[in-house]
């Protein structure tokens, strides 16, 4: 049954055009349509894709916007139709949905949706109009989750109902970089027990790759960064070994190959440059290797791959969040989270009030932060 | 028991050096040593990678040489040790060593060998030396297989015994260029009953390509070539439609794209440029679409690839000889070539006494033949 009711006033932070810093508001939040639910955002991460939105390079979005897609909060209220949450429940918001009902999410071995951004620009709610407003403007919807809002309204299929237990402060990681970089290593690169693996990039998708290896049983998990300052929490999550790059004379590929013989069985890109996903490929066994793509590099760029390092067998593949069909896996992540098979808290460097959220940012462009918490 | 004897002297086709036509030439063959097997060879097929070598683009590639990789012959002689085969034997040499020894032929997943060419030249036999000379000179080795002489010796892992029923003038074609597109589709892509195949350029490995797909049940195999002269032996070989990307103004990944609704599962570059390999690489579904790179682009090219392509989820792999297991394979293809589940002899163009060798390249070079099998 719904339970929609009135306009709620709250704060939020708006972009109000790209290259401009975020700016706390008051707004008003409509209540929910058919199929849709208001959500009582309790707690958010700042992911770098957010920061892309800001500076612009995010495409096809809209300003005004919201921006924000790593939340966890409770059900506010539900629209007409609304079956699978209630108020009261604890659910986490993603910005990649799940209808359903399309042939994406149909297909057992895809995780796409045809409602997602990436066909449609998902800066309306599905029926074309926005819940937001501010000085008597309407604000876009980010992704449909606009999670910088002290409440937002998304439509069903882009949120999941979670554990009562699930601490929201932590699990709203599991919304898009912990899932990104772990299901790259678990669903998409299907990391073998015993395997060698390499990772390309220490930063929060990086360190839940490495995560995702440890968890797969690989016996040896080689971690790549410039800084080492990021080695000693990579070796907490599961790192065996950290090189830096610029320790060697030599291309760092073929360190890799000199440490394990023949190359890694799977590697990884997790810092989005097209020189680390050439020097990941070249470090996988010519033959079985296996090498993900979880960065993501500048928009508009090419990688120029030498066909060689494929013919010989290589496979190279991207992931989408980590392969995950979002709204069937998150409350099983959230169970595994509960069950302590993986840390993910190892990745929240900060946890700042809702107000100091362009902090959040500004720790974010210094390097000093893997994950930023925000709390309502 | 060895059985080697004398030298033998025979016909074989000298490449002198980098850049001039095959030589006709009387040649002598020494008798095979230990774990090797002197082979009569009865027909073999001109590949194009054996054109690379007589323009000198093969790599390490060392001159005078004799040439020739697709070839099938019965055992003359065997050295001391040689276990797997006896004078009167059919058997087929490849060009992909099986040794079943190193890291790689333990590994159920691989292909490879380390006894490869990739590895350490193939150019002198396992111990160093040639077993050909001609006008008082050593002629070398080219992949251990050198099929463009009358008799031959190699190592015995770079043979397999076939079963005798099989016809040596068609089955030579399972040692290379079918195999390579069939695996292709069968072992690399490992398309689906009902799937969407697309496969782009339609010289031995395309149309190899399109067999393999055939059988491997898929629903629609689109076939593009630039030649419509390719496109009723395509049709034969199990392609349902056949396009030229001339025939549109759109990009054909675009037109593959409209054609299924949301691109191809599976696509296959044949045709070696980079070119074919983004259009190929587009045209499969965004998310669980799988590119085979099987096509040979130009030694030291690059491709310049949008991450954006994987990112979303694509794999894009490559195919060594069709990711057979040659030795443990070929007796397999072979029966499977006895039991017509395939028919590789559509993509004999031509046969032509041995001594028309300098013609089959001709005809290889002018477009005009799909293979050429030369008969002793």
């Amino acid at each position: 049954m719904a339970t929609s009711g009135k306009v709620i006033r709250c704060r939020a932070a708006v972009a109000w055009a790209a290259g401009k810093s975020l700016s706390v508001e008051e707004i008003e939040v409509a209540p929910p349509k058919a199929h849709e639910v208001r959500v009582k955002i309790v707690a958010t991460g700042i992911c770098r894709t957010d920061d892309h939105v800001l500076v612009g390079t995010f495409p096809d979005v809209e300003f005004p916007v919201i921006p924000g897609h790593e939340g966890a909060g409770i059900v506010e209220s539900i629209g007409e139709g609304v079956t699978s949450v209630k108020p009261g429940d604890k659910v986490i918001l993603f910005g990649l949905p799940q209808c359903g009902e399309c042939s994406f999410c149909l297909n057992p071995d895809s995780n796409y949706c045809l409602k997602s951004h990436l066909t449609e620009p998902q800066n309306l709610l599905p029926d074309k109009t926005s819940r937001f407003t501010c000085k008597g403007k309407q604000i876009h919807h980010f992704l449909w989750n606009s999670t910088f809002a002290e409440y937002t309204v998304v439509p069903e299929y882009t949120l999941a109902k979670i554990d009562a237990a699930a601490p929201l402060d932590k699990v709203c990681l599991l919304a898009c970089g912990f899932p990104t970089g772990y299901g790259a290593a678990i669903n998409t690169a299907k990391v073998k027990p015993g395997s060698t693996c390499a990772v390309f990039g220490l930063g929060g998708v990086g360190l839940s790759v490495v995560m995702g290896c440890k968890a797969a049983g690989a016996s040896r998990i080689i971690a790549i960064d410039i800084n080492k300052d990021k080695f000693a929490r990579a070796k907490e999550m599961g790192a065996t070994e950290c090189i830096n790059p610029q320790d060697f004379k030599k291309p760092i590929q073929q360190v890799l190959t000199e440490m394990t013989g023949h190359g890694v069985d799977y590697s990884f890109e997790a810092a989005g440059t097209a020189d680390t996903l050439i020097a990941a490929l070249a470090s996988c066994n010519m033959n079985t290797g296996v090498c993900v793509l979880a960065g993501e590099p500048p928009a508009g760029s090419t990688i120029p791959i030498d066909p060689f390092l494929l013919l010989s067998g290589r496979t190279c593949k991207g992931t989408l969040l980590g392969g995950w069909k979002m709204r069937d896996s998150i409350p099983r992540l959230v169970a595994s989270y509960l069950e302590k098979k993986f840390n993910s808290d190892l990745l929240i460097t900060h946890t700042l009030p809702f107000a100091k959220i362009n902090e959040g940012f500004e720790l974010l462009r210094a390097g000093k932060s893997i994950r930023s918490v925000l709390l309502f």
